[in-house]
């Protein structure tokens, strides 16, 4: 199948089956969703669409960067979109983890499931008590003892911990290295391995959710992992990180931008709907066509600069793009919560409620700012590194 | 009791019993609250703090609009301070309307039990075909047939509905009349009455709520209601609402700059006490500071526009002073979305979870900008008053 | 010569030629800099580089839009790059004009001197009594007289009109046509004709310039011209500014984005020199580290929309482009201010001298939002564009 | 007089004697239009209005803070409104420090000079070599030798130097002191002392001016100065400019409200008389209502801070006021900088142009989030004192 054909198959494959479903699904809890999301997963297996992201070796279609991004925009039109296509986060970052690092028992164990869809897992990284603007301080230990590691500390924002198989937990294993970035490492836990605490749901805008749609706190009270099941070697920890960043963030971004165009149509359709007085339209408006062309105008910016860095990963990696990996992040985040903002105001007191899809992106989508590195550290790197030039 | 007394007693109040019982109070139910509510309420009796925005003649403080909204601020804290002491929207605004222009009847009949808090009461005005932008045009039609009204038409953002004993309800009684002003009358309805359905509480960011925390949808299918409940006259509806507009806005602004201190004082404290390097915390960054005392400013200047404003509606009536009301309400819904925001940011990841109350600000008061009349209508409605006085 | 061996080539002639003799030419009469730049023209003919803009038939390099949007960035470094390559405005896009629609006569007598540089030109198209947001909207006619025109009106903004040999003027001809964008024509005026008055060179930004650097105002009190004058056909002059607005825009959004390169090239110096304590630099600052990756940010995006629009044009033409081409004149407009202001801001009290380039950008470009049709008005044509196909 | 009259008076001089003559004044040199400005000063002397700022004692009108601010808006008005009234800065400011700390000697020679309007002065702090953001890092050294001091140093921004009879220089007396706050201390030299060496105009926003209207380089080579010169104690000079900070700060952010209310009422005047076609005129536009809204909404709550700090000032005096003090500089030159930017796009290219006053404020008010510190620098000390109120 060629790409060309691919994109436009998942296109309509979203509208007609996944948004259409939109309604009932936005309003149930995760366990009464879930049968009726396996059942379109199973559709997209049908149709050769499974696991767009991935290399053809592990049965996926083997897109890159660039491309994924534009199947990534059109999944992102709807919250399910990706989980259909079992490219949701967390699941896709630790599958790349572990195609990338895993060993053959890792695979085996964790990897096959998760390609296949029979579990799926969470990444704990985010701690309640340190800035995760300064990912070298962490509190969550693991020491070794003989051929286990004896894990403590305390998590949360491990997204879909709730009824997952596993989660990968970044931790210190080298306390002492001189290296801040040498101390961290990747080890994979069990989660019903005994020690491992499930503290709660935390409640996050308003809902504490379960299943994939929740963020849970967690708290490791001496549990006991075999070092197999550590992820590469010791100390790695960051540098596993970092891999799996670059593309993780053109997914994420691109994400953004479906969210972006979906709520661009809706403001559109409203402002030719809406009549204000006799014969004016919304659209008439002259601040509403402000937002129009602006927000078109931000959004085309975007998805530019987006493919612009998948480009430059595709070309030269991860590291070298490192700038304009971060320039992404923030940008997008900023042009998402703007349009957001700006459909919802168009639709006026609807844009509130739960009639449309903008209040959902509203509430969830505020995080955008703040996950993966707020805004502002992403800035201040950004800078650094451009002044860093300039030294040479 | 001296206001300077009655500020401070109610200061100490809303701290002690009001915020403390949030964490409990914000995650329930309206039916599992109302009773704790309740005994809250009887100890502001019992403090003779009750219904400070009402004239002594009528059992309340008899604050001027000036000194309400000193109240109202510190109220705003708390999503519940109105609530405990009788103040709260949309029974307040009714209350005025009720001892302005209602008969005997109606005071014995809805005013008194308002006022009591015995009953609660709702004001529907909203539609959902109609733009909100053109107060004008509405689809609420009521026809005199002998000493009845018949009324037919579909509202919603009836807040309070669920649970309340009576709308105030703003409909088209003279619809051929030529000024489009005097069309509308406000007709008493029983939530009771026949005919008048009640469609579902609106669920607005992701959650449909219930009791006074709701926005019902409803419709009146040929509900009958006796002609003496209009209040004043027919046509009057316009001008009605005029009044109650005045005061009204005086108190959601400082309502919201009560949301906006507490928000900046969680702001504050994050930032003393989040490390984000050793010994460096987050308000050692410079973007923090620059959020802290831009917020402070604004915070500073919608203050001193809103009492500047409510000096002015004392002075000279509020229709003199439109053009200050129509000010304050977009600058302080502006300055509230950026203060929350800010104070988001500033928490990290903790700021979207409800651990504080600022998801709870953020989630509520998107709506800041569009109900009373969306920004762009106050902006537009104030730049023709200013330009009206140039051609004098 | 390959494109990448003349981009590279007028890339360091920009920088050894022309941004070196800055200091001295800044600070001088257009009359005493026109010998040193005459002498930098002849350099630029010698080197083969002269009217990179226009076809290799009339004598120039024969890029397109998207290869010349790269050159026009480079030139734009300098505000004398463009006009020592021949391809300054407003004499670039008079030639474009006489090129399409001009007369074997029309040619001999006006575009071959100026390919050649021999002469200069102007465009009078902006009224002081008219808006230019509204272009239909005109008060200078040329009535037809045998085979004359008989010119009468008001012109502003004619710039470089002062030593000039002939301006392009825009007029109506056909009042009383149905269609107002077929009522317009453009026609040759030689600067020294009998009934075209110099009233003044109006003073913008605190001077009043002279030469190709200033903004005339002129009269046409019965001014007479030969009916041959005529570009095109009677009520064709909006057709013919049409063809010349699309790649006129990419030349100028890209002449911006020059200037934000050195602007922001400045900035980020001066953030690395500035110490403003013991070993803190003014780059270690979070405020100015936003500043350069905002503005970083924002360059690339609007050097990525332009590229995109060039192609968009280079492939479909500038009509169907239309909403882009709108869309990079507000948006590259507005990074361009800001990102003068951020290096303004940087620099500090230098900043506003004339010791750096920043303060003639900031002087002379604010004007970037309003020349060529104020951002507002780009703003809702676009907006229109988009809402018009959603009616298809 | 009583206030209310002074202010009437002054409000219609300024209208008819001072604007009336701007036209002229504007496009002239220093020394040209010195003799009208002369003859102007005159007749507020005749009127008694002079000195306005100034305590009766001292042959001024004696006005407190709050009372002088709302002169400072009216006289802010016009360029020259404050020479007029010879309460321009830094001659009011300097006025103020020899009041206070100057001997009987120094008010002789300088003070009383200054009060008459006989003489000009000026104030040398900032230097081109170090950031005026830490005030306490300076290269300007003045060395005891006998009864006299030797000074080297470099300044610039000497406002006012050009025709000016003596300058008051903040320079380290005591470079060992362990409170770099106590350093510093200022020192009378007369600009023709020898050693002073006048570099030369700087040339600021397109112009290096002349006369009161210009900002001077300076270097001091060896020049000798007696120690009686010194204005009160050595390592006072701190302390001193703190004493003149606040009222300063009053007088200027007054000022700028005055420009900003004359900005505004052009932006008005604009937007009614400017039709944009067939009946509509540039007012009914949405986005121009957007900007007279926020710009009225803005410029009112600037004002409210303003006469908050003046009365804080007044009360409390400087120190206590100090965050205040902060808050008001960096939100007023933003206000500022917002209302004149809206009133030239609402202008068009007329906005541009020097027939209006806007192109002038645009010009020389962008320093305004400069001098007296940087907004970014006030940003962070606010924050500071706010954040440390907490830890009390």
């Amino acid at each position: 199948m060629e790409f060309k054909e691919i994109k436009e198959k998942i296109k309509s494959f979203v509208k007609k089956e996944i948004i259409a479903l939109e309604p009932w699904i936005l309003n149930s809890d995760w366990s009464d969703k879930l049968p009726k999301l396996d059942q379109i997963r199973e559709k997209v297996r049908v149709n050769k669409l499974w696991l767009p992201q991935i290399s053809k070796q592990y049965g996926g279609l083997g897109l890159n960067n660039e491309q994924f991004g534009e199947i990534s925009e059109i999944l992102g039109a709807s919250p399910y979109g990706h989980y259909c296509f079992n490219c949701q986060a967390p699941d896709a970052g630790n599958m790349e983890i572990l195609i990338e690092c895993g060993s053959d028992n890792q695979k085996e164990q964790y990897l096959y499931p998760l390609l296949e869809g029979k579990i799926r897992s969470c990444f704990a990284m985010t701690e309640p008590n340190f800035a995760g603007s300064n990912p070298t301080k962490m509190g969550t230990f693991a020491t070794k003892k003989g051929n286990d590691y004896i894990i403590n500390g305390h998590k949360w924002f491990t997204s879909g911990f709730d009824g997952s198989s596993f989660a990968i937990v970044m931790l210190i294993t080298n306390p002492k290295t001189d290296n801040p970035h040498k101390r961290a490492s990747q080890i994979i836990v069990p989660t019903d391995n005994k020690g491992l605490e499930f503290v709660r749901n935390v409640s996050v805008m308003g809902h504490s959710g379960s299943g994939w749609e929740s963020h849970a706190e967690i708290k490791f009270n001496d549990a006991v992992v075999s070092t197999s099941n550590i992820l590469g070697n010791e100390g790695e920890g960051f540098s596993i990180a970092q891999k799996r960043l670059g593309p993780g963030r053109i997914h994420h971004c691109m994400r953004w931008i479906g969210m972006c165009e979906r709520s661009f149509d809706l403001m559109c359709k409203r402002a030719l709907s809406r009549e204000i007085s006799q014969g004016i339209m919304l659209g008439n408006k002259q601040s509403v066509q402000n937002w129009i062309s602006e927000c078109r105008a931000e959004i085309n910016a975007a998805r530019l600069l987006v493919q612009d860095a998948a480009k430059k990963i595709d070309a030269h990696g991860s590291y070298k793009s490192r700038a304009d990996i971060s320039i992404i992040k923030f940008y997008c985040a900023q042009v998402l919560q703007k349009v957001v903002d700006c459909a919802i105001q168009v639709y006026g007191a609807k844009g509130v409620t739960d009639d449309t899809i903008l209040s959902y992106y509203y509430r969830h989508e505020r995080a955008a700012r703040i996950y993966d590195g707020a805004d502002e550290v992403h800035k201040s790197r950004v800078a650094r590194l451009i002044l860093k030039e300039y030294l040479k």
